[in-house]
């Protein structure tokens, strides 16, 4: 089958592989409609992948039809269009059972190399094999469409649990450090969450115009500081979701938090470290929180917002194409011509 | 000066009453700009006001200026615009530490008789004393109206608190049983914590209209059922709140929400008794909770929503007056050719 | 196979009845180690039972040994020391995933007739079978005994759930009203959640001096609301838990909870309808809540706390004795001579 | 008037100097009856306060009895007992309306210099000045004795602000890294809350051997990891404490928390910057945060349980002298020969 391959840092390549076949009971084959291209896509391309061999299927963010299961699936069928998790896990020790499945030993995550942790064929392919397939995946709603489901299972999710680990309620001014599709989401997630403002802080101008038109106050990383201050009375933001990708978002996040308030890191930092100003951390009570985002616990509650109508988060794709256009789009979206890519696969490849 | 007073069973007149003056150290004067006539008024002037005596002076929501402060004042000073609750405490017992002003030992209601215990002259005058100014008053910040405003100090704190009290989050299915003034805002205030879909259920079709225009699914209380059932998957609304004024709400409530849910009632139950369906609410585990609505703990974050545009009640004014026109504006309320009236004072009374 | 059954209002018998069989793959048979008599039982054999057959198998508190499993059973394995809810639910839709498995549409009660629905023969035999094994039963960690385990499926999730539900918090002055099992788990549960003073109110001294031995002040119906006044400052208890089992203690809840508080009613309540005081909960802005007490979200919190030796909840069991025992045995808890008795059956009957 | 000043780093001295005067209505004057040496007071002496200058009176945590009250003091009386925060705040504006006294722009502490903003006189001393007066303090209740109640002020305030930001609830694992006075309370604060099991880290024996004589499990620094994870399963522990006031604690602290738990730090952190591991916090999903521990929005629950006799933070003062034993008491601390030093003033001296 095709698939999209790791060639070489900082290229990627269609490729003719093997077809996945069912390795385990709870294992699924998923034929792949949506898949699409994340930044951690690119982190794992332009050479942060440890463990990532010439040749592995990348992609974690896809939808499809279920053309085949193991024995022990019970929840998903044969025909199903599902959404998928961007990382499987067991469904059923501690963490799973507590919701906090990331953490799962039996995790593994759909070709990202090892940056976390053991690897699965991704799902920039025309076929995928999917472990723990009741629990990894769900069956679509009436109405919601792929490339919506496609997003709950990483990019939205991501956002949207930044907006619960930081606790953001009615009232609270929140700033989203970095424009980005989860920081997109991660705006239209605080919104939904009540915020009175979110700030979209992003030297791209078409990214500061992409919230601006989703319901931001967007602003240049410069004026940062003085438009929070200008909403909230000069306070500082209750809540700063860093969505950057590097340290110095950090800062950044650091610098535009309120005493007594929340940064919650949405960031795939590989940086070993970073100098976190302690005393001042201290001063101002601050809480810094890391969340990766595990859609698992969060689709029910997306699926019935994006049904609604109150949240679409589809804006954030901004070009399409098909599988083999997937070299081309991973240097669109590496040189910054592309936020976010679909590819479309199958018979409604368009 | 001239008020509104109080009558007989079904009346109120205007009458020129003496002007309010300090009783103690921290009493301000406030010169009233904008007074409104509440459900509550029509209660307690439609023969329910245990308490009440003729040549009482009514109404529980004005904004004004304060024109005299006691010499505990502090907070209040000659020539602000201030908003109050619809009651007086004194901010400092253990209740009002915890943020439950109206369980304060000192708590007086404005203008309502004894319906709500010790009553002080009411709003809907010239002049009005407030007891605890510190406490029960605080000046507008820029930019907010008056008659937003005064909507905080009572029908917008009431619709807001059945979303705390009921725990409204992200995703909720939420009904609202009656489309007055407080259900409109209770409606608004759902959507603001990020419900999936209001439902909200009424007889009267423009309060089914108001409803729809500003975000709802609106429907008549014989369908409440099915419309629920259609955006719950069949399983009931996750949150009722019960804001008709008779123990029937109660029971449309208890046949609307789901097993498992929550049912707020914000209306001012007068009845003695209602029969719980016991066993029916053991089965589906339902939460029933009656909440009134205390606008201090509340009004940081409803002006803070309010100023960025994201929350507007006053969508819920559907006529204005001046203050003579008043007992005319009360029958019209009572009457339901208007939903709630605002009267306007002083120099901008239009 | 031995078995308890409901014979005639008021008469449960031992009797020889058809060993159980797998129905279904996803169906264990558990070889009974416990069984406890629950006040529900007593419910169920006096005449409250809508649906309760002569000849049926009773209780639903058992823990016992994995003895056979359908195909579709992963999680417990045979020889599997196990514990169970005292229901079963099928663990996959919405209600399921939400942790509501009581309202889940595939839920079976055992042994109790048609109270909670569709029925399956109870535990107070040597077999029984359990359906959705692998999301009813978990295996024993080490160290949790049977009787403690036992605890968990019922009375002691269900007095943990008041509190939950009611949001004891550290400082909080809870009341419970009836010192049945319930009534005393849910005193330790709110000690355990940090409750400042536990008062506990039951007719019956030898309950009271139970509920003073493990941590409560405990009182006479009559002197209840004197000892909450003394222990709150006059205002009322924070929390009530009613655990009466008849409408009237609901009425002992509504006149001990302080303004503002919650009354969370654990009691199975069968009585069609009661008055609530209407105008006095919406004057004192009461919750009511209703709970029945799922043990599947709790496990894994009430057994670490179990192991860690902070709970105990074994101090209930007031007698034991073996299976033959039962039918006299219910007569003693029917007539209060025991609290709760403990069946044992197989190697370790005693 | 006779006070415990700062002389030079390492060392302070007994002065006589002037008696404090009213300086605003607000204030008023206490006499005091104990003060007692924090780790706060040797972090200012040792070297580490900017803006302490020579003969600047010392202490933070004090009780005494009200001597003279400016004309703006309602709350509290002459004669009173009362006890304080660590700081005064204007109780006012928008972060003390919100419970965060802390950054109120008014925030001014006792006795430390500048490492916490601007500094007042401190309560080591016969009298001391106490600005907001009305909201810095409050009487004692009857049967809270002036030890406990100091302790409310800060040091225990501190621990429990921990348990409440890292919301430790019934079964967490809980691990406080330093056994000092806070450390100690912070393990008490969690058990309170609920927690299954409390390990606590410390090099002392002595110290050790308290937290053991309090409830904790005490460990070694080298074999912490060791016990915590024989009693989370391996897992780690929920939430890490960190009490002890270097860098360094917070390296032991990350080495203690399980993926997707929580650091707080109570240390009052003068390091600059701290290197943070930020691959590992990303991929751990770890939340860090801060607390100073304002008692002004914790007393009443702190006071309720201490007066139920559920916590007694008394058992942390090891030592207790008179105001001119200060000097050499300093010594005992630094040298950590006592844990704590409580100061005997007035008619109750001893």
């Amino acid at each position: 089958m095709r698939a999209v391959v790791y060639a070489e840092p900082g290229e990627v390549a269609l490729s003719d592989v093997p077809e996945p076949r069912l390795e385990a009971d709870g294992d699924a084959i998923v034929a792949v409609r949506r898949a699409a291209i994340c930044g951690t896509d690119l982190h794992v391309t332009y050479g942060h992948a440890p463990g990532m061999e010439p040749g592995a299927v990348l992609g974690h963010e896809f939808t499809g039809t279920v053309v085949e299961v193991g024995r022990a699936v019970h929840r998903v069928k044969l025909g199903d269009e599902v959404m998928t998790s961007d990382f499987t896990a067991c469904g059923h020790c501690w963490w799973c059972r507590s919701g906090r499945h990331w953490h799962c030993a039996e995790r593994q995550f759909f070709g990202t190399g090892g940056v976390f942790g053991p690897v699965l064929p991704g799902g920039q392919a025309e076929l995928v094999r999917v472990p723990h397939a009741d629990v990894t995946l769900s069956a679509l709603p009436a109405g919601l469409g792929p490339e919506a489901a496609l997003l709950i299972g990483d990019n939205l999710a991501t956002g949207w649990a930044a907006c619960k680990q930081a606790a953001v309620v009615p009232g609270s001014v929140v700033t989203v450090v970095g424009a980005g599709p989860v920081g997109q989401l991660a705006s239209l997630a605080a919104q939904v969450h009540g915020a009175a403002v979110v700030v979209v802080s992003d030297p791209l101008p078409e990214r500061q115009a992409l919230a601006t038109a989703h319901g931001a106050v967007a602003t240049d990383p410069e004026t940062a500081r003085a438009v929070v201050d200008s909403v909230s009375a000069g306070r500082g933001s209750d809540v700063v979701v860093e969505a950057v990708g590097h340290a110095f978002g950090l800062d950044a996040a650091l610098d535009l938090v309120r005493p007594g308030g929340t940064v919650t890191s949405v960031s795939a930092h590989t940086d070993p470290g970073w100098q976190l100003p302690l005393a001042r951390c201290f001063g101002a009570e601050i809480v810094l929180g890391f969340v990766i985002g595990n859609s698992l616990p969060l689709r029910d509650e997306l699926t019935a917002l994006i049904g609604a109508g109150v949240l679409d988060p589809t804006f954030v794709v901004t070009g399409r194409g098909q599988l083999e256009d997937a070299p081309k789009r991973y240097h669109d979206m590496w040189q910054a011509r592309e936020m976010k890519v679909m590819l479309q696969l199958g018979d409604d490849r368009g």
